[in-house]
């Protein structure tokens, strides 16, 4: 059954069910809360402000930075969360079998597009993962530094709520390291002044 | 007060106070309902889906669109809504001084980012607004189609709370008609589809 069976193009049939089901996305909580406090954001929020951050912070990553791949990554990165849940990042038990559990609802969930797009996201998808690609690392960086910012402007409601240390943090955040010395400064200042705030332990 | 004084470079606090700022995206809500009719959706919630609608649907928009720039623009669109709210797509009152609003919002919030990403920003707000590029147009379509298919999918969810006909419906969505062929069939097939289940009048 697709409900969009009173057409005959079998590939729009197939691109718009997609489309409706990723709706889910915005049913995903992650632990990372709003600026505000007044909730949990979603894995749709997450992606859509992703995106932003590679748009605006691109220019910290190193020279010739696709940042249009970028921005694709930062809106497909958490799709496979629709069927594999968000798993907490300081949670080491979670993350066996995140693998496994993410590859499974890649194939299912890309497998409802037609194949050259299921191809195209998957490519992203795994490219995200491999953290090899100037974009890759590029994203990656976005992925980290935003829940950083609102744990920072939260009082580190997600840092308290899981327990966690200043060198986790940091041991977190070593792609930034690795790939930014500008939004570097970012992280350890963050780290600096929260546990200086006591709102992150050393 | 920058949240961010701890860091020496102005153009990356500028940058990044903006990046917090439009984290109220996220509690402005639309009139439209999640698939699961659950609650209503927020801006960064339909800015990320109309990203994805762009990435996978263009091709029915014509040829040779810039698929990266109706990307972009699918982000940004709605960011003026952080200090001028949504406006109701059949709200004929609340539509009489939303450009007034919404310009006055564009001017307060660009001009958080340093002049080149302000300029940039606007600039893809401007195109959507205007309906004149294909990239714009496309942006438009997508704008239009994802809560018309939320809209479907919920029961007629919005059309029933705001006494919508069919022939409003088929009005606002003349820029499918315009633009789109293909997904004009869309557009009908909703629309018959949904008079006759009786969750749209005629």
């Amino acid at each position: 059954m697709n409900n969009f069976d009173f057409l005959d193009n079998d590939r729009l049939k197939k691109q718009l069910e997609f489309l409706v089901e990723i709706d889910k996305m915005k049913q995903v909580f992650r632990r990372t809360v709003l600026v505000d406090k007044s909730r949990r954001e979603n894995d749709a929020e997450h992606s859509w402000h992703f995106a932003l951050y590679g748009m605006l912070l691109n220019e910290y990553c190193g020279d010739d930075i696709d940042v249009n791949k970028v921005i694709r990554i930062g809106l497909v990165h958490d799709l496979v969360e629709v069927y594999a849940g968000d798993t907490f990042a300081y949670d080491a038990k979670g993350k066996l079998d995140k693998t496994q559990r993410e590859l499974d609802a890649a194939d299912k969930l890309f497998s409802m597009l037609p194949d050259d797009q299921r191809d195209e996201i998957r490519a992203l998808w795994d490219e995200f993962e491999a953290k090899e690609t100037k974009e890759s690392r590029c994203a990656n960086v976005c992925d980290r530094l935003q829940p950083l910012i609102h744990n920072f402007l939260t009082d580190g409601h997600t840092w308290k709520e899981g327990d966690v240390s200043s060198a986790q943090v940091l041991e977190r955040m070593d792609i930034i390291r690795e790939t930014s010395p500008e939004l570097w400064k970012v992280v350890t200042g963050i780290v600096e002044t929260s546990v200086k705030q006591g709102i992150l332990k050393e």
